[in-house]
């Protein structure tokens, strides 16, 4: 085990909803010779239980509202089943895992978002890390395993946005780790071309993002992402790597890789 | 602090259906001058839950038998709500907390409960307590808060009682610390007198325990209970203490002690 490097590995729906891909993305996950944290939403478990419960989805502009009802919801199936089961079976495959929200150890701390125009509800924008607390746990072996929930250190949980939570892990933790952070989402990497699963492109650097923004080969909802990369290449994090979570047991997979 | 004095607090459904009792219990709880744990079950969140998901609880002899979906219930809201509410408001009061299931950090492993007359489902009996790894997290000053669920270590979480749960902790954790266990339940203690509340017995030691099962004033449930608490005793824990939420702040209130 390399302990000077810490890999952080964010999954998304397309690992979390299909029990298969979950069970071969954890085998290879517990197998990484890094110190590691996983960070996890909670895929459409979430919205089938509202749905099931009649807790309504309300959308501003694309962005999900989380009231009382929707934030139970999502600390139930989140940092519940979704988390709980992630931790089970890693501890059947041997690493010793442990399940965590931003509240528990005060590890994440965040504020609800103020907006002027509309009312997101509990939803949380991440103000600190406690990085020294979490390097503990890593310390004793345990491997975090971060979902998306926080809270405000005055009582009350907020839902967070996962990207964000493993970004601001991956800064927080930089200055005491060689940090790698890894989007693992349902194609190989950046894609050239939409149409083309295999036009992936290997390396963006700040230069060429830029101009792949003006081509319009990179559009719309993969700005923020990309925006929030280069932010966190720049406070420290020395590698952030987009693809499918095959590339977890085969470096040599298809990926793209964001540098400065 | 005293550092080598540690409290365990179970409590049940009387404090985690009332939010006032319980946000008055963790502000006592909060202000405990030892190292503590707590634990806790579902109380009735999980039943209600159940019943709006048209999940149904069998029962056999009045035990609740564990199926597939009433342990996802189970999980989402002993672990999830329950679990992670507490630990934001013990936040909220300055306390750093974790909250837990056996599976995480590995902390409690328990067997599948085998009965060759009946199946009660997803169940566990505790087998093993991870004490050394629970006493790095009071070392860290963080507030281990323990849910009603273990894990077999194969990757199946299991519902096991918190009564339990409580017991198996103080008895793993007796030869770390000076070790008291409290049971918190709706009434001041072991009563004397079904119908009149101030009618708590002082002590109960072993052969007093004895008597009092013959003259039947201690009976039904309450024999499995005070049997346990016996053998925790005789395991190590140097002190067992039945009453209601109010002894947390004030040993001068009504209890039961029980002592060998």
């Amino acid at each position: 085990m390399e302990n000077n490097k810490l890999t952080i590995i964010k999954i998304g729906g397309n690992v979390i909803d299909n029990p298969e891909v979950l069970t071969r993305f954890l085998r290879d996950f517990s197998k990484l010779e890094t110190q590691k944290i996983l960070v996890h939403g909670g895929g459409k478990v979430a919205t089938r239980l509202a749905g099931k419960l009649g807790v309504e989805s309300m959308m501003i502009e694309g962005r999900r509202v989380t009231n009382e009802e929707m934030l139970d919801v999502a600390i139930m199936t989140y940092a519940g089943l979704c988390n709980k089961k992630i931790v089970a079976q890693l501890q059947g495959l041997h690493t010793s895992a442990i399940g965590l929200t931003g509240a528990d150890g005060n590890s994440i701390v965040s504020q609800r978002r103020e907006n002027s125009v509309y009312d997101y509800g509990f939803v949380g924008d991440i103000t600190e890390i406690n990085s020294k607390w979490i390097k503990f746990l890593l310390d004793t072996d345990t491997i975090p395993v971060f979902c998306a929930i926080t809270h405000d250190q005055k009582g009350q949980l907020l839902n967070t946005n996962a990207d964000s939570i493993a970004q601001s892990l991956a800064v927080g933790l930089s200055s005491l780790y060689k940090t790698t952070l890894i989007y693992c989402f349902e194609k190989k990497g950046v894609l050239q071309n939409v149409e083309d699963e295999n036009s992936v492109i290997e390396t963006i650097n700040y230069t060429s993002y830029q101009s792949l923004k003006k081509k319009n080969i990179i559009h719309s909802g993969m700005i923020p992402k990309l925006d929030n990369c280069f932010e966190a290449l720049k406070q420290g994090v020395k590698n952030i790597i987009i693809s499918n979570p095959e590339i977890i047991n085969n470096p040599n997979h298809p990926h793209t890789s964001i540098t400065l």
